[in-house]
């Protein structure tokens, strides 16, 4: 937690602010949790959390932003890559699971979106385009020849990020599990199955 | 719907009320749902819900065993085949799909219950009475030799399943979308994965 000691008190920048903040959305949603929560929760005066953010929305919009743009790093990183789709897909795989872990409680909020307001709805919007390029990669997989018979690529891609983002329903940090280690498991399990071949 | 009519007015039998609290339950959580809100969305008194129902949480526990109660009808029966492990478990990956998609509200309730009250954390605890058979499945189908090398089988065990229950996200019975199809496709990414051998 980024907090530093002033005068004898807890302090919190702009980033611990939204790290508390993005906890307790998480724990009693955000819906259901005011400033005035979340200015008790901090020890801090409401105005103080304004000093920082101008709004709960604007808390939301940046905690969101912060997960959204982690993934699509991670697809932009893969996608530049120089290999097959095959390659690629498997490096995207390899880094949304990076991601979820190092980005936990920003994931684990973006997961929980539901569009009730314009920063949620404008998120899910997001969330989509992700989600339509990751089916397009899918497919470019299956054009190249990389895909076994018979698979459907939407179904496929809904699948394989389902499994990614329920790693969300566990994964606890302080119990440690790298995410290399998860993310070796999420590739192969992906690519290759269970099975002896 | 189990709806009939008598005497011009819709009546529920005690699986239509059972219904439509379950998706009451789902859309607006267990907690923030009072017998009252069960009451006036079914056009009933609080007492015609109580005549079938002792309490709010009779509901709940009636719904959970449903889902739960399937769940565990499709493991006894692919672990009673005659099959290796990895049969057995292909069985079971293919059966809890087929309930998902046949008990969808009731699979729903019962991942999102948390634990708050005694009949959820007795739903808790049963589900991972059913997850820890599959890490025994999955252990058992290494065991054998079935697996490919190097697959931890707990974390394998999550994944499968974090894939299955993440199909409750996504999947609309109204849109159609054969559980069959979407069985085969889980059994065969589960087993042999994506990507050509």
């Amino acid at each position: 937690m980024t907090v530093s000691e002033k005068r004898g008190r807890p302090g919190y920048d702009r980033e611990g602010i939204l790290q508390v903040a993005v906890g307790v959305f998480n724990e009693h949603g955000y819906d259901a949790t005011s400033v005035g929560v979340l200015a008790e929760r901090l020890g801090l005066s409401k105005s103080a959390i304004y000093h920082h953010f101008g709004s709960k929305s604007e808390l939301l919009e940046v905690a969101l932003d912060r997960a959204l743009g982690a993934l699509e790093s991670a697809r932009d990183k893969a996608l530049a890559g120089e290999g097959s789709a095959a390659e690629q897909l498997e490096a995207v795989l390899r880094g949304a699971v990076q991601v979820l872990v190092a980005e936990l409680p920003y994931v684990t909020l973006l997961l929980r979106v539901r569009g009730n307001t314009d920063v949620e709805r404008a998120a899910v919007t997001r969330r989509r385009a992700f989600d339509r390029s990751m089916r397009a990669l899918v497919e470019a997989a299956r054009d190249e020849g990389s895909l076994r018979d018979g698979v459907d690529a939407g179904l496929a891609e809904r699948l394989l990020f389902g499994m990614i983002n329920s790693i969300a329903e566990w994964y606890r940090p302080e119990q440690g599990g790298s995410a290399d280690v998860i993310a070796d498991h999420v590739v192969s399990l992906a690519t290759a199955g269970l099975f002896r071949g």
